[in-house]
């Protein structure tokens, strides 16, 4: 077989991921073209506005404005570091068309049309590569993909949006509203302005945990079947609270496979402290897999940035283009099994209850019948702060293991004792 | 291309690990059709005594005890799991001569004859893969060969031997003497018996260092490049100071490359106590890779066992059937770089030193004079457990950044000051 002297690369996208791309491609070419054993060139880059100042620019000859003539460019890999929904997708399925392998970064799109891309790549014979759409840098795709493939995954635990962390770690540390949090996390660009709703709603987590999960349980998970809570209804007493009885509140992704079916979900939850997902703070991402060989396994980093989102797509790039330069087939992710998908009022955990009630007699005594009228055990209350001239107090009540459907009712029926109870301030999951 | 029916395995030994992958090539062989795309089969299970009672039995069949039979019988692959250095090299250089792929969990072969292994199978077309060989089931071969390969990799700092882990951290919760937490850990099974060294004086860290160091920086790190000091010597005592100085005591594994070359070494060091790398307990591994791109990105996971190590080989043999089943050309592993190696001497870092004095005035200007004349810089000094009848002290002493020669000068210089100094009891690095 005549040996390759080069692979090449089209990039669409050339903002803060895709300026690190091509000065990945550009500083680093002969380490890559050591590692790969034929040079990796970039050939053209698709941008909406030319003129527009770059972190890194690469030859002015190189760069156009026009789909066709990137998409139409002699190249091997195309690059996708666009984000969105429209017209990355179009872009992808096209390059597929014409047999080229993609690399992306985009949760959304392999969220949602994961497994078409990939039956699309596999009857074009190449691939589609999305390393870089979970976790910034962190390896976790192809952990997923290969180095656990020997086990039957029984669980996905993570911390996938650095922003919602940064923000519930400054709460949590600080004492700060969610609103303050925010703007600090939108100061430092961690969160998108005017509408961080993307990552503080859960959105983000919601579309990387379809992904992780599909690999995990090597099945279709749709963003749709992701249960998905924000955090923006938290507020920094919960933090206390919660810090008192020994946790740490964290915007988890689950996914969990039990003898009923597969759950996901993606909500704020109360972490025992002295486990390691407690202790990931800031914009860090943490995923700890459980497998039945394997046992715990977890994996932290960067998950998000300019510099480990590029250190993904290269992996990616770099794998892609050695088996260009093979010559080899790809085989692409399939989803094998049909798999049972689980609502959240199936769930059964504990729960912690954060009610702001009257202060007089038998107030609780009406929680507590609410509670067991509904088959929801109690196993701890703790009357906090009081406000003797309003004459309020606050309950903090933890729950044995219970049914989430029983809760919801339960909470109705407290939401119903007028007079008595003022609000239910907060219904949070604890993940033991 | 006619598709492939099946992949054919032979096993080198069915001890703990061996009946792992055994029973899961067995129990598990419709999911991992599915996963390949053809039957995975074991053909033949060498063994030294077929009469011997096992944790998962073959078929009567597929055991022999005639390393020509195994060698010989007709498949892709050749799993090697016995251990040790002969003759485990020689049956797999036999195997790669014949063009099969091989896997193993051996790492002391790999670590002594990694290069030599790899350009054999390159020669003979096929690959070996490693993956457990380092840090049981917890991905970190193949990270280090793909998900990180962007990065020019800076450090790795590990803790790669469950057996010494778990003996520290007897050491550090229950204040536990060496030999009576050695004992523990034999009893448990985690170390050997009679003798413990492989593990206790860092042999096992240091074949693992090698390769995880061969890995990161790309050229051949030989076992004898690596310093290596074991914990045999350390005292609870120890821990209790560096904990009250905000350390943990581990076995460390670190490879690191600065301007002037590339540094190993294995040796106990204090970690600050909040570090992800100072609450890895147990029989835990953790891996924290830094690179360029990616900054710091942690493993942890299982690090011995049949289950996780089982997890291991199977990845590795999936990957190898996915190839074979796809008629691709492997790539293995190739040691690009010529490396300057730094010895620990020219190691520059912090050093916790107890000594032990004789409790009267002047000890410390000596000891002061020793570390000022070989140009350390002390940091702290702390005054410890008196004993006023035998009229000795101990004195904890912290030096700013320094030499590991400039260090050693010192130590014996203390250790000459007759009358005054009992004992240096012990020098550590502090790895901040």
């Amino acid at each position: 077989m005549a040996e390759r002297e080069s692979v090449g690369i089209v990039l669409l996208g050339l903002g803060v991921v895709g300026s690190g791309v091509a000065r990945a491609l550009t500083e680093r070419a002969e380490t890559y073209a050591d590692r790969v054993g034929a040079r990796i060139e970039l050939r053209k880059v698709l941008v909406r506005d030319a003129t527009r100042e770059r972190a890194f620019a690469p030859a002015r000859s190189l760069i156009t404005t026009d789909p066709a003539e990137a998409l139409g460019a002699d190249c091997d890999i195309v690059v996708e570091v666009m984000g969105g929904e429209d017209p990355a997708r179009e872009y992808i399925q096209e390059s597929l068309r014409r047999g080229r392998w993609v690399v992306t970064a985009n949760k959304e799109l392999m969220a949602k049309y994961g497994p078409e891309l990939l039956a699309q790549a596999t009857a074009g014979g190449a691939d589609i590569l999305f390393e870089a759409s979970v976790g910034g840098g962190m390896p976790i795709v192809s952990p997923l993909r290969r180095d656990l493939s020997a086990n039957q995954i029984t669980s996905v635990r993570a911390i996938i949006n650095g922003t919602t962390n940064y923000i519930l770690t400054q709460m949590s540390r600080e004492g700060a509203a969610f609103g303050d949090a925010l703007r600090q996390a939108q100061d430092l660009g961690y969160a998108e302005k005017p509408d961080p709703s993307r990552d503080v709603e859960g959105f983000d987590a919601a579309y990387k945990l379809a992904i992780l999960s599909s690999l995990a349980f090597h099945g279709h998970v749709r963003v749709d079947d992701v249960y998905r809570e924000g955090i923006t209804h938290l507020i920094p007493r919960d933090f206390r609270y919660a810090a008192e009885l020994g946790y740490a509140i964290k915007l988890l992704a689950i996914g969990r496979r039990d003898s009923d079916g597969i759950g996901v979900r993606v909500h704020p939850a109360l972490v025992p402290s002295d486990e390691l997902l407690a202790n990931v703070d800031g914009v860090l991402n943490a995923v700890q897999v459980e497998g039945d060989l394997i046992g715990r396994v977890l994996f932290q980093g960067a998950g998000a940035g300019s510099m480990p989102t590029t250190s993904a797509i290269m992996a990616d790039v770099l794998e892609a283009s050695r088996s260009i330069v093979l010559g080899n087939r790809p085989s692409p992710w399939r989803y094998t099994a049909d798999m049972a998908m689980k609502t959240i009022s199936a769930l059964t955990t504990r729960y912690y209850i954060r009610v702001e009630v009257t202060d007089r007699p038998g107030v609780l005594a009406g929680i507590a019948r609410a509670f067991g009228d509904n088959s929801v055990s109690i196993a701890s209350v703790i009357q906090k702060e009081t406000d003797d001239e309003a004459q309020t107090a606050e309950l903090v009540i933890i729950t044995h293991a219970a049914r989430e459907a029983d809760v919801q009712r339960s909470i109705s029926q407290i939401e119903g004792l007028k007079g008595e109870v003022r609000q239910v301030g907060a219904v949070l999951r604890v993940e033991d």
